[in-house]
Formats: structure tokens, C-alpha cells, sequence
């Protein structure tokens, strides 16, 4: 980690305290109006594949996007708290054993592992479904129309043509192996359209006009596919014990990475690249973009 | 089947051809706006789960009640089309190993039995974040306001306080026993909780006034329980031919149903009861309520 982003974890912590108290909350154990009863076995589950010392970097992407266009920050913040039951959804369900098998998720027992295959299949679908309760909820103090238009994205960025169409070719990449063009469309569904979404979020939750939106939905690809890239590439060099989780597992499954086509050199070129390209969707934005150039650095140097 | 069932079965038949053509349109293979790729094998999951000859029932709720307060037809059809995806989901998700096992659903291979497990827990998946794209997207021509409480009840319907909370309750009465207040309020969550949404939502879709709502949605807790308790008995008498899926299952994993506890002839007495409770909450509506009030026949008496 450089001396220079420094300043960007501090802001990642500080961004990430009243989202937990949020999430806590969403995930207590009492039933909320229209709802008959919220077994505890499937809230722990859910809490424990929500609360689990994640980065939140969805979140703090959607929230300083809401700030660039004077968005109101309650608002933002449920959004970001909606999408971040989105992503640890996806987690849940990828851990499972018909799916990545996996027994660790930063440095804790996966939900299938802590709980069983039934509660955490049932704890991801929960999740999903609680997603688009929070933003639909009146509390989420937005016209219906802006409400409305945010799960539109939030759905079409989740779902078959996006991150579960992205999972879905990802297993089939251990079968067929994907061409470059095929690796990079997989990315951008797998790990791309929600980073995007966040990105785009904040446009949409402010009511920015067009033009404004897709510049910041631009900046959410170049910097998911920066994300992605720099998992490729700690993959290959990070042990078990700096990620949290099982590594090396693409190199031993043979499986398809722009880092394996191309090499670790490639990667970290491409990556300054698209910080570059990132950065120069935001001049326009002048100083208040500064986190979120800073957000892009971030993703590409990370090392965990 | 009892004859004065005939001209129901014929209606309910009537309206599900423009669900069929709607949801196979749905389920396309080609992208949508803000789609990058739609994964043929996925696509081919969502569509062996939902297009399998399914009676459509709640959808014909959600159409029904939306006609009882002049709604617009169209916005109805898209409301239902998400609904049945809902349902559709939770029956391929019920189906897995880790849940409930089953190799067949209306005499077909179940989902992870015609591909496999990983592929079912995706499409599953996608068919959830996809019911809140079709209520949520502008082609709904509706409100926004209206679009996000179709949704907020929708998901609540479905969420850990409703279904998928209903699901789990299931899971664990294999476990824990629960006494009669903990079956009615399993199985008010595990079926009777889309069942209410379906009737609920034709109030919603129209703007009928709180008092409506809450009366359609009395009306559908009442079905809901009906249903069940046809399902329970069916479990008991019916074979596996006539049911296109194993039945005794309950019977034979000791499962605590109201049947199991109470017995048919009293399960048959409380069908009757329910029917005409239902009937009672529609009774303002006159004339217009005739088909939901044999609906509301049709779950009481239904063989398969």
C-alpha cells in the first residue's frame, strides 16, 4: 500500500460506519409492517453474510457519487445499503458448493459452512429480495419515479444480463474456454455491472441529467474492470492468508484471466491505463471528484 | 372436479395465454437496454422453470383483482408476469438438493435435474431480480409512486419476513415441531404470503383506497390458507401421476401439518369455512367478484 492512499482508507472506514448501523438495523430480528415473522436461523444467516468486516466499496462509490451531484445523503445511503445486500448475496450463493465451493470468506467460515447448503441458499435469496425492499420503502426519501428507476438498474445490473449472467459464464469458461472479447464481457457482467451500477447510482438518486449519468456509469466499467484486473492479478501473487480466502485457484483450475492470457506486466500497465481513463471521465467534476479519483486508485493498487 | 367448476378452469385457461406469450417474450434471449449478454444456457434454465404449463393462479389473482377496480389491463398483465417469476423461482430453489429434493415438478425434470444444481441456483436467481425489473421498468405504464408499492409489498411478500422466511420455518419443522399457531404462520408465510400480494396487488396497481387494500388482502390470506390445506390433504390422497411430483412425502417425513394434526374430515369442514369467509370480504364488490369468489372454489376443491 502507498503512502498516498492513505487518506482514501481512512475515508472508506469513516463512509462505512453509519452504513453497518443501517445494515444492523435492516437485518434486526423484528418484523417490519407487512411482515409476519423473521426467524432467527435465516436473520443470523443473513447477518453473518452481510456483517462481516467487508470493505464496502459499493457503497462508499454510490454514496460519493450521490455527493457529486448534491444528492441527499439518507437517500444515498439506504441505496448503498441496498446494493451491498446485493453484492453479499451474490457472495453467499457463489460459496456454495454446487457453485465456487468455498469454505472461507474473509477470514471466516462461509454461510453454507456456519449454517447449511438450505439456510444459505434461502439467506442469499432473503437478501436479494430485501435489496428492493429498501429502495421501494417510502423511508427511502425519493419520488416514486426516482425510486423506481434506481431498482430498474439495480435489477438489470443483478440479474440475467448482468453479474448472474456473468456468474453463469464464468462456470461455463471452466468448459469453454472464452476468446479475450468472451473474458472481458464476463468481467463486465460478473464484477462490472453492480461497480457500474454504484457509479451510476448517485446520478440517478440526484435526478442528473443523461449525459451526467452515463459519464459516471463509464467511470463504474473502466474502474470494474480495473477491479477485476487486480484480482487476476492478486490471485496469482497474494497468499491465503493476506485475501481471506482460498487463492491460486484460477491458475489451478486453468481458468481463463486476462492476467493468465497476457502476464502480470500486461495487467499492472493496463490498470494505470484505466485509472488514467477514470480519472479523466471525472475532470469535468473538478475537486469534488477527488475521492472518487481517489476510489480508482485505490481499486487498482489494492492488495487485498 | 365438481361441474360448476367448469366455466372457471375455462377462464382461468382464457387468461393465461397473454401471461404465456408475455413471460415468453420476458425470457427472451435477447439483451434489454443496460443488458450486456443474456447467457443462452441461463435463459434456457429461467424458461424450463416458468414456461412448464403452470395453471397460473396467482397471476390470474393479481388480473382478477386488478379488473374488480378497473386497473389498467396491461400494467396488470406485467404485474402478474413478475409475480409467476417470484413463484417460479421458489419452486426451483425448493427443489435442490439441499432443500427439498425433488426430481420432478408437473411431471417434468426439475431445473437442476435438466441442468444442474449451479445453473438452478442462478436462474433462480435471475428470475428474482428480474420480477423487480418488469414492475419497475416504464413499461409498466403506471405511477411511480405505484411501481415502488407494487414493489416494497412484492418483495416484502417474498423476503425473510414472508416466503423465504416461510421456507425456512419449513426446513426447521423437520427439526423443531411446531404447535398449531407455528404451522398456521409457516404456512401463512410459505404460500399464503404471495397468495395475499396477488390479491393486494390488483388494489395497489388501481389506487383503491386502504380499506380495499387491506380487504383484498384478507380476501388472499384467506385463499392462501385454503390452499394449503387443499395442498396438505392432497399430499395424503392424491398420487404422484395425478400431482406430477411425489406425494406421501409429508406423511412419510412425520412433517406437522394441520391435516396431519386435525385429519381430513376436519381439514375439509375448514375448507368450507375459509371459501365462505372469502366470499364474505368480496361480497361489497357484487356482480364484478363473481370469478374471484370461484377462485376462491377452485383452490378449496382443486385435485392437482
Amino acid at each position: 500500500m502507498k503512502d498516498d492512499q492513505m487518506p482514501f482508507e481512512a475515508a472508506l472506514v469513516e463512509r462505512a460506519g453509519p452504513l453497518e448501523a443501517l445494515l444492523r438495523r435492516l437485518l434486526d430480528d423484528r418484523p417490519l409492517s407487512g411482515e409476519i415473522a423473521r426467524p432467527q436461523r435465516l436473520m443470523a444467516a443473513m447477518r453473518h453474510g452481510v456483517l462481516n468486516g467487508g470493505k464496502r466499496l459499493r457503497p462508499f462509490l454510490v454514496m460519493e457519487s450521490a455527493a457529486l451531484f448534491s444528492a441527499d445523503g439518507e437517500a444515498a445511503l439506504r441505496v448503498a445499503a441496498a446494493l451491498e445486500c446485493v453484492h453479499c448475496y451474490s457472495l453467499i450463493h457463489d460459496d456454495l458448493p454446487a457453485m465456487d465451493d468455498d469454505d472461507l470468506r474473509r477470514g471466516q467460515p462461509t454461510v453454507h459452512k456456519a449454517f447449511d447448503e438450505a439456510t444459505a441458499i434461502l439467506a442469499g435469496d432473503a437478501l436479494l429480495a430485501l435489496a428492493f425492499d429498501i429502495v421501494a420503502d417510502e423511508a427511502t426519501m425519493l419520488p416514486g419515479e426516482r425510486r423506481a428507476a434506481l431498482i430498474l438498474a439495480l435489477a438489470r445490473a443483478a440479474g440475467a444480463g448482468g453479474m448472474v449472467g456473468g456468474q453463469m459464464l464464468d462456470l461455463e469458461a471452466e468448459r469453454i474456454r472464452p476468446d479475450e472479447a468472451g473474458i472481458i464481457r464476463l468481467q463486465a457482467m460478473k464484477t462490472g455491472a453492480l461497480i457500474r451500477f454504484a457509479c451510476e447510482a448517485g446520478a440517478i438518486l440526484a435526478g442528473a441529467p443523461a449525459a451526467d449519468r452515463e459519464r459516471l456509469a463509464e467511470f463504474g466499467s473502466a474502474i470494474g474492470l480495473a477491479f477485476q484486473l487486480a484480482d487476476d492479478l492478486l490471485d496469482l501473487t497474494a497468499d491465503a492468508h493476506q485475501m481471506g480466502k482460498a487463492t491460486g485457484k484460477d491458475a489451478a483450475a486453468g481458468k481463463a484471466t486476462l492476467v493468465a492470457l497476457h502476464g502480470a506486466n500486461w495487467a499492472r500497465d493496463q490498470l494505470q491505463g484505466l485509472v488514467g481513463q477514470a480519472h479523466a471521465l471525472l475532470d469535468p467534476y473538478g475537486e469534488a471528484a477527488v475521492l472518487l479519483k481517489e476510489a480508482a486508485k485505490f481499486v487498482a493498487a489494492r492488495t487485498s
